[in-house]
């Protein structure tokens, strides 16, 4: 019999706080790049094209002595019958045993670490001085990018906000925008009075606005981020200016695409793991049609995190970080969770 | 909110007994020949060589609207920490809507599934006048293999037992088997009194005796279901009669190998799943070593339960049935369990 803790959603967002996030997510960043967590192969399969689909992602970090697995499904019908189109779980084991410690509903995990990803990416390889972020998508991932992206990068003034299907979105998206972040993301701050206010006043100091003139945004953006399911590129080569930093989010399976690929050519690409970004990443479009080839990724994210690939050169380089999410991120983050719910009692402890 | 179910080792092994096993398993097999079942590639990973792996078995029901996933720990060391080496979890879905149903132990699902298939592969190529059968193999498998085959084969008089380690085992493990298999596979046919008397009586009329002479127990089988974690073969070609029915259910991992690899090529050779059984089933060294091709595998088991091939041809064929073992074995199993559990409330139900 093992002691095997079961978590709802309700008791994993009580958990996790963005800052702790951030810290996990460029932990197993790290690990993997020194060889010390590795990717399974993933499974992917389509009940339905373009309707349903579910993948499984799994990993081991030998650093944090876990194994274990996400299982997403994306169900596009499932709204008309009052339930979530994505559902997931992660599990995790003990990799010096086999024996499982834990699982829990994988959306609360899914939305901080793809926010983590998207702001490690600018803190690692944007202009350190960037005052102006372009959010391209209001979907669920968008406040967590803006969120992991200011908490990282102290200078940020401006955010403009771009839906591409509908300015009325990106409207409502910002409005009260500054209240939604803090009441979403500030609380588990509430009993360090100095972080806190840290955080609250650089919500407080960003100017919100949301646009439909994504030609014009794109080129005042010092950091884009992407985060739209879309299948055809939304920003154009052209309207980059030198300097540009770009974390990819939204591709994360085969024929998504969010920027043209030929801005793939003159830019420094940094991916979370290779071997997907090729498969299923911002990246696989580009490789696809020539642009660049797979020597061209110049190392993955952790890489640069440890110091052993330098990011950006110059003020002027085109940087991309193609985040596809790893199984690693979500592992490592839902240990954390175990540990401090067991620490507090939290969750159902079932005997398996 | 979802409900979610949890169920121990305990309750599953309440809740089966090995008739309906046999049925889902059969029913499993013919889904997937009829097209209405699919496997999802396998994941496998080795912690250490020969010390600690790990495997995730997928796939989907179509023909029950369920998919999910089973997941396999084998770690060598365990029992010195007082632990089991292999534990394993089978999870299922509903592949309408992406929404887990329920979780629970695998190790009582594939002691279960796996005893199952070797009856099965007796049932549907061996002769059906067949009395005497033979195992190679005293582990947990084998008294699972023992009962299958007497539940459906009714001519059994004689099952001869056969640890290549150790004749005392062997002994050892057949003593007093007929009180052991009444107790652990009889009580859920307590209430159906003409049930239990048949399969207490199957049970009696059958000899059981260890043997330390494989070439003469081999030449005297007519069923021979092999169930050992072996990397050499144990039993030679020359030893074999004509008639012989092997069932071939412990290579579950590339380099296992129970019996020689020349008797393939005058078998009538049948499997659980091309693409397994190539890469890690008993047939996978045949191949490997040129002795067959991929071509000569017939049918998977489902087509011959389906009638649509033709299984044995004549009393004098050596037919074998490679069963590496399916997730689709587990998933029909598990989502029997977990409406046996919901109408009877069993196990603990979490709200995701």
């Amino acid at each position: 019999m093992f002691p095997f803790r079961i978590m709802n959603q309700q008791n994993v967002e009580k958990l996790l706080d963005m800052k702790q996030v951030i810290e996990l997510v460029e932990r197993a960043y790290s690990l993997k790049a020194q060889k010390e967590a590795a990717l399974f192969p993933m499974v992917f399969h389509e009940f339905s094209p373009g309707k349903a689909d579910m993948d499984i992602k799994s990993g081991h970090l030998m650093g944090a002595d876990i194994f274990g697995l996400k299982l997403v499904s994306w169900f596009g019908d499932n709204p008309s019958k009052q339930l979530p189109p994505l559902t997931g779980f992660v599990f995790v084991l003990d990799s010096q045993t086999g024996v499982p410690i834990g699982m829990m509903g994988g959306e609360a995990i899914t939305l901080m670490r793809t926010g983590a990803a998207g702001g490690i990416g600018a803190k690692y390889l944007a202009r350190k001085e960037s005052e102006h972020l372009l959010i391209v998508g209001t979907g669920h991932l968008a406040p967590y990018q803006i969120m992991s992206t200011l908490m990282l990068m102290e200078h940020i003034k401006k955010v403009t906000v771009y839906n591409h299907q509908s300015l009325e979105k990106a409207t409502s998206f910002c409005s009260s925008l500054s209240a939604k972040l803090k009441e979403k993301f500030l609380s588990p701050y509430r009993e360090n009075q100095m972080l806190f206010e840290e955080y609250a006043s650089r919500i407080e100091q960003v100017e919100f606005v949301a646009t439909d003139q994504i030609q014009k945004a794109t080129g005042e953006a010092d950091i884009i981020i992407t985060a739209t399911p879309s299948r055809q590129p939304i920003i154009q080569k052209e309207w980059v200016r030198p300097g540009t930093h770009f974390s990819c989010v939204g591709a994360d399976m085969a024929g998504k695409q969010e920027i043209d690929e030929r801005i793939f050519a003159s830019a420094r690409v940094f991916v979370d793991d290779v071997a997907q970004a090729v498969q299923v990443g911002e990246t696989e479009i580009p490789i696809k049609k020539g642009i660049i080839e797979k020597d061209n990724i110049l190392a993955e994210i952790g890489s640069v995190i440890l110091g052993t690939t330098t990011g950006r050169l110059s003020d002027d380089d085109i940087t991309i970080f193609d985040s596809t999410g790893i199984a690693l991120q979500d592992l490592i983050t839902a240990d954390y969770i175990l540990k401090q719910a067991e620490a507090k009692g939290i969750g159902i402890v079932a005997n398996l």
